[in-house]
């Protein structure tokens, strides 16, 4: 099944937002047995919003319309589809019962420029959007099989609509053949170093299993897919998770220092289940990275079992005065030094009352870097009672990536510590 | 003059790589006069290389394609581009004599790949690419005034081109008209609420400027856009430029409670540039932000110079034994209280030793709600030396929305605070 992706804003054109929500879509659709055959982004204009849509149908089943549904009069994307589809717009009670609901609940009246979020096209079945204002609308083509499907842009009400709703719509709407997907999470090395180290194995793979490299910052997730032929058997798709999962523990085998994790894990929910499962708890005693680490922590739900808090100590006062750092050490090491995050990480131990703690230390950049510490130097270190392990990191020169790599340095460092 | 932009590689259809270029580019193009009419991602296939370009031709004067120009074999937009334009290949010397001087230049010899960089269409003219290998070319379609410029993927060989050479000849080629924009940066309240308080401002709006909604999450930026006449002077769009910062002032009057910055400000510079002018340090206690608010304000470059460090306190024991706050407190009121942000605000002001601190508790979720402090439920206290401030907050279910949104939420009040 063939899908087309048509984001409407003039913000996106005008280059003030990126568009990520294709993307995020994309992959969605792809893992679920969709191909994406191309995407536009097009003008806050009836005509525009009509002639994407309509260029989308030409060579999809769907189209997926985002963007252009707030309550404010630019929006015009509703009306539009509205009057593409021949339909009348209504009062949808539920949806005017959600929203007045919502507002209720967060201790507001609501404005009179919401009451239009509830008025929608009669022949769109809605889409509940649980997180926001603006539902989702699904339109069948008449006379086709096509579906034209409407979500808001606000990246999470899209997410949302999309996971719930439409996902399921669209298997159930169209008749799909499963795809088979497993993936391998890796941190610390880059795409073609992995790639050299698995090339046999991926050579030998059959036609009908296809390995993706994805890399993200400091990370590259390895995704298997396996795809069966169109009339396949449901024993056959239970044949092909089985393959999957073998090759899937083939690739492990090649390269266990570098996976952390499969699937939906992220590197601080798996540093999580270990130390829940090892009754300890967790702090952190950071500089550069400025509580970016504490947040990859804490943004995993359920964290507060195991994580007891952090210092951020960005001043030579705070290293010493909570951390304990003498001034001795940071006098003669310097802040960035495998003596200072030595002292942070053992003094983080006492002052946060842990049995694990982490430390961090370096120059984010972008400018503040010496001859021998240039910008994207970094030291860290992970201390139990028994230990200090002490690392050097050297990255760039981008001080929003720099605090990045840190963070998922430290937490896949901090992984194998605990293991 | 009407742009329309087309990116050519599967990557992106699959959702692998998030299309930054085109954001980008339609920046600098809008910049500069020209309007983006449209964008759209196409395979790395021959067929739909056309397709897209052809689209692209029926709506804009100018088509610009990036990506499918690497020396590996899947990459076939130059050949499809001559085919397309009944262009000759041929051996293009200075290209040539370029790539073999930049590979000595690193070093290493040109590997037989990179021979095919250089043959290129001789209906092009070629635009030198000075930091990688592949340069651009610039067609034009015969009959027409329009212009079809193909440029790498890579994005700062893009940007380079792009720059050097693009922008300057679009320029000569075409008589452009400029656009004026300015930005009003806005928190803390919706984008139907506001709309309803600048609506007559809105409505008196002349046709020649227009007013967008950019809602990001608890915040939302207000752009208006002036346009001019094609036969206007440049002293026309000095006259321009004036009339929009006239009218950036007048909507800044009528919501002068919720503007905290123009054009490119962020929250956290605001904040920063403040504590700066008043000599202040800032430090903060975080409970279920767990740091992000502390990564908000050490995000921006030079912060150490206003922003001494954060207490995490995600236990009674820290907020305790760091923060000070009484054990009766925290039993009698519990760690999501007005009592609590009050005690960890000021036990902050000491142990970071800051002339202002700010404090977070809340409930973060999805869960751990109650009755009478439901999921979502935060409060905050601004303090220093002679007074505190306390805020009630409350937001919805998700976890990272409620972590962003006390974020904005904390750093819009103490930007307050500080005036």
């Amino acid at each position: 099944m063939n899908v087309y992706i048509s984001t409407i804003g003039d913000e996106i054109l005008i280059g003030q937002i990126t568009d990520t929500n294709s993307a995020w879509m994309s992959r969605q659709l792809n893992q679920n047995g969709f191909k994406i055959v191309g995407k536009s982004s097009v003008a806050d204009d009836k005509a525009a919003i009509v002639q994407g849509m309509e260029y989308g149908l030409k060579q999809a089943d769907i189209v997926i319309l985002t963007g252009g549904l707030g309550p404010t009069k630019d929006d015009i994307t509703k009306k539009t589809l509205a009057d593409y589809f021949g339909s009348a717009m209504e009062f949808h009670a539920p949806t005017h019962e959600r929203i007045t609901q919502y507002f209720t609940r967060i201790g507001r009246v609501l404005p009179p420029s919401m009451e239009s979020q509830s008025t929608l096209p009669t022949k769109a079945l809605i889409l509940e959007n649980k997180v926001g204002s603006a539902p989702g609308m699904w339109f069948k083509v008449e006379n086709t099989n096509k579906i034209v499907i409407s979500l808001p842009g606000v990246p999470f009400e899209m997410e949302h609509i999309m996971t719930e709703q439409v996902l399921p719509r669209l298997k159930e709407h169209f008749r799909i053949t499963p795809i088979a997907h497993r993936t391998l999470l890796t941190a610390m090395e880059g795409e073609s170093n992995i790639a050299k180290r698995i090339e046999t194995f991926e050579d030998s793979l059959p036609s009908h299993i296809k390995l993706a490299y994805l890399p993200g910052m400091g990370e590259v997730r390895l995704r298997l897919s396996g795809y069966l032929h169109s009339s396949a058997s449901s024993a056959d798709f239970e044949a092909l998770k089985l393959e999957i999962d073998q090759k899937t523990d083939e690739m492990h085998r090649l390269i266990p220092d570098l996976v952390y994790g499969k699937d939906n894990q992220t590197l601080a929910s798996v540093v999580g289940d270990l130390l829940l499962e090892q009754n300890k708890k967790l702090g952190t005693a950071e500089s550069c990275t400025g509580g970016y680490i504490a947040h990859q922590i804490t943004a995993v739900q359920g964290s507060s079992a195991y994580f007891e808090g952090s210092v951020v100590a960005y001043s030579y006062l705070l290293k010493n005065a909570l951390l304990k750092v003498s001034p001795n050490t940071l006098v003669q090491h310097g802040a960035v030094s495998k003596e200072t995050v030595t002292e942070m990480a053992q003094g983080a131990l006492k002052t946060l009352n842990v049995d694990v703690a982490i430390a961090v230390s370096g120059i984010a950049g972008p400018s503040g870097g010496t001859p021998d510490k240039p910008v994207g130097t970094v030291w860290l270190a992970i201390a139990d009672v028994d230990r200090v392990e002490t690392h050097l990191l050297r990255f760039g020169r981008d001080r929003l990536k720099n605090i990045h790599l840190t963070s998922v340095y430290t937490l896949a460092l901090l992984r194998k510590f605990l293991m």
